[in-house]
């Protein structure tokens, strides 16, 4: 089973600008090779539990080496015979939008 | 000050297809008229605070009057100064990504 | 429709302890009357969605006008016919775990 | 570094309730012997990042066996040289609250 997890994660206590924290997070995440989208909130990861969550923790542990203190939040939605739901999923909702447009 | 503010919001209990009740708040979204996109895990919304959580209101509300019950989570995040937050956040991640990549 | 919403909000950029101004907040909580639970990771706040994000309002606004960058997370669950969520939710798992454990 | 993490999960599409397979992860939690404690809307975890996550992974493996679709969020705080967070956070801001009210 599949899982999309949209993680954010950012230091607290090393001033207003986090950004290059984020960057650093992101980086981490494009090496693993699994796919991900970069959002304004978070970053969306799909893939298997255990290969999506070994990243997360690749990403708290380069945080934590350097942060006196590290703040995360991370949504999980996992369905059964879903593939490639970063994509489907918004494109479903869009689909859905426009039959709702009518003619 | 401007916010960001990610939205998910969905049914329990309704069977675990929720696209039809997803699209639903994302076309009130939409006619906000307010800056947002849509993403997989949810949808960022980006305003002032008292015109964003009106909206969020809204979904909410549209949602509470079909469904038995309802979840949702929020990220918001303020920043003085900031505006287009929806665009400049991710392309100041992409920025320093490509700084690191250097020759 | 009752909700029961838990609230986590604290500034970015102000050093690693927040302590100050997540008091602040909850006193907020406190002198509106609604029910509410502090946490470890969040505040449990219960009552009709306006009269909560209303309270909520008041817990962003008054971090805002006193920090360059404010984060928070919010997390609600509705259901219809529920009353006294904050405490029936927590005896409901308590008393399943009592079930369970039988001779 | 020891991490608190709040942990909310639950079926989508098994119906408005879902009280038994929460009630199954928090058995599962309090199982690991970390420590940990029950509220309204999650259940707060607190140990090494490496021994948390994976109670974590229990929980979502222990229901995504029975249900076709599982969500959940998680909030990370990890701060240096902290201990007891579970305790100790919400002392501090009671601790706040009691000064702030004065003579």
């Amino acid at each position: 089973m599949s899982v999309l997890v949209e993680l954010s994660i950012f230091p607290i206590g090393q001033g207003p600008s986090v950004g290059t924290h984020v960057a650093r997070a992101v980086e981490i995440i494009r090496k693993s090779g699994l796919a991900h989208r970069l959002g304004p909130m978070g970053t969306c990861i799909e893939g298997e539990w255990d290969e999506v969550m070994a990243v997360v923790g690749d990403c708290y542990r380069a945080m934590a080496r350097d942060c006196e203190r590290v703040y995360l939040t991370l949504k999980a939605d996992a369905r059964r015979g879903r593939d490639r739901g970063l994509d489907k999923k918004t494109a479903s909702v869009e689909e859905k939008l426009k039959e709702g447009e009518g003619p």
